[in-house]
């Protein structure tokens, strides 16, 4: 007789975006003559630079021909080409990562989540709240212990190592979702000694760090000394370059990373994480790849910054907002997150009803982060300039 | 203090065919005059079909625009174009299978090792040896226990079910990798009361379905009557239409397919499959999915099957020069691969090395699938017509 594996069963039953979406389509079907504006899941909207777009046109031609067609990709770890751009690119602003410990994936999403085979479930897994509700939803599938370090208005959503909690593995997001905080290099200094101290590992998702304008700020957490003893990176293009529906990111495993056994015995995490992917995943597309490699390149960050600023630009108007309003917010600088307070006491549930129903603006309800998103409400500034304008404009007369 | 998944210690060193890449190296560096002719590794040569591409680069120019661009996809299953033109496509040989059942992935490869997470440890997996090794390796990483289903000269290579052993997830693939074996419907049929009567779930693997030209020979689980109560396929583009470096995949999960928990309480394998994939994946890439949806139009299927039937001339002269050497083997009909006895008592990886340094030959080991494939050769019909002539004509005069 098949059995599940029954740690499905200690999950939760709806996948946030599943609940936001059930309600979005109840309200549209009742109201087909009210248009939402959405600004809850935080999926882009401006189209590809065309340099990714015709390099990826460039590589479908080459599969076209015999002598050009590429086939399987005979490492599986992503082609030289493109990990030596994202290493160049780690270069530009002052981190050392060589393309041979950079893995292409299909995504960080992928990637967070299948990470976690490579892990026992011995470990003590750490993940601040509010976060992103993989992290938590893939380790409780594997059965792993899962507890909270809590990020909320005191901490100015930016929780802090605890030296009487042990951990042993550690999700940390800067810039971070849901909240739009962002770790200095002190916090994060503060991170990685507690991860050296403790033979802990850190998973450090970067899906935002383009979204990075302050220079005092880390773009990867191997801007700190001592992280390539102690962390994996996880990166995207996803937000980065639209690459939402494109599907390409990768991750980083130096090979000073260590995990241990029972006996004690150190392994390579980067071996390991090689072994997972090459027994479970056969690379990303070709073409994928060429469009990334164009991301890269000089002219391509350019374009693409294009849109990071066209949304960075709507974050301005919705910090504007708040703070005539006087709501209390985190996010909006370094991050296309907005994270604020719910007004009158509302509760995240009741904000996310209460804004669809007067003013038909889709958010994101922060309890569906963690229990330290309850009261806190997440609006994104990845829509148009003419309805961030619009949604301000509306929120503006409804909390005055 | 981080510590590893254990069952990771209990892999084998090296996956089959980084070592044989390994020593293909060693041969080309020290013999760079001898060129090497690579019917090993099961890697496709022809190019994708014109209209693969075209419907790609078209996909890749509405990405490129504001109105027409796409980012996550809504349901993470797949597109639905894609999802009903496969459907259409399982009702041109007869089997209804709905769009709604079929989720989308990268390859058939992801899905075989990531459907594994949704079954508990307590699971007694079966799998037929020799095989395709992702499948033993994927269950041994979760720590599942693994039994085996002799495939052998006598019953030619294609297990059937004993009576007497319990097994609760079983492994199929047909047409065979590696042995080039196809099922009949009489064989499938006694899979399936063997499954159904013991609440076992078949993950079925077609990744080789679109070489099979007999009409007898079943090409999907669900020709079988009860086979939605108990199984579970996974099909690939890769073999299909050229997709290895292009990656799209497909699995069907039928409603009726259950698991049980502890409890005795059954829970339905599709909404597992969907957690699992909601989790930690997030679609593929919409160009592929478009290149996709064009491999199963009337045109895309005259067009890829043209490939289909330049890898089968190359299989036809195989098998003519294995009849006139006596030597035995299985395959070559409805399947690229042919297995074959090697001569004079030599093992597997004896006759490896003998091809290599004789007549610069690289095929695949068969001890790399399993015990069973020991004494035995794997040869693919998907490299060029010329180099395939050329290597039976070396291979006739070494062997006569």
């Amino acid at each position: 007789m098949a059995k599940l594996n029954e740690n499905f069963l200690n999950l939760k039953k709806n996948y946030l975006f599943i609940e936001i979406g059930k309600r979005v389509k109840n309200y549209a079907e009742q109201n087909p003559d009210k248009p939402l504006i959405r600004m809850g899941i935080g999926d882009v909207t401006q189209p590809l630079a065309p340099i990714v777009v015709e390099a990826m046109k460039k590589a479908c031609d080459e599969m076209a021909v015999k002598e050009t067609f590429r086939g399987y990709e005979d490492s599986g770890a992503g082609y030289e080409f493109l990990r030596k751009a994202i290493s160049e690119y780690y270069k530009s602003f002052g981190v050392d990562v060589s393309a041979d410990i950079i893995r292409i994936s299909d995504g960080a999403k992928s990637d967070c989540g299948n990470i976690v085979d490579i892990f026992g479930h011995g470990n003590t897994v750490l993940i601040t709240d509010p976060a992103y509700p993989v992290y938590v939803d893939t380790n409780i599938m594997n059965g792993n212990k899962v507890i909270f370090a809590d990020s909320n208005e005191e901490n100015g959503f930016a929780a802090m190592p605890d030296e009487n909690v042990k951990a042993d593995l550690i999700y940390l997001c800067s810039p971070n979702n849901p909240t739009g905080s962002v770790y200095t290099k002190e916090q994060l200094e503060k991170w990685v000694a507690y991860a050296l101290k403790n033979k802990a590992i850190i998973i450090y998702d970067t899906a935002y760090e383009a979204f990075i304008s302050d220079p005092s700020i880390p773009r990867s957490i191997y801007a700190i000394d001592g992280a390539k003893k102690c962390a994996i990176e996880i990166a995207s293009l996803s937000k980065k370059a639209g690459f939402t529906g494109v599907r390409c990111g990768y991750t980083v495993v130096p090979e000073e990373l260590m995990v241990y056994a029972e006996d004690g015995s150190a392994h390579s995490v980067a071996q390991l994480w090689g072994r997972r992917q090459g027994s479970k995943f056969n690379g990303v597309s070709y073409p994928v790849q060429r469009g990334a490699e164009a991301v890269f390149t000089e002219e391509g960050l350019k374009q693409t910054n294009q849109a990071i600023e066209y949304y960075m630009e709507n974050a301005k108007i919705m910090r504007e907002t708040f703070d005539k309003l006087g709501i209390k917010y985190t996010g909006g600088h370094n991050s296309p997150y907005i994270w604020f307070k719910a007004p009158n006491n509302m509760d995240s549930w009741e904000l996310f009803d209460y804004l669809i129903e007067n003013i038909q603006v889709v958010g994101t309800p922060g309890a569906g982060f963690g229990k330290n998103g309850d009261g806190w409400f997440r609006l994104t500034a990845f829509g148009s300039k003419e309805n961030t304008i619009e949604a301000m404009k509306r929120l503006e007369k409804l909390f005055s």
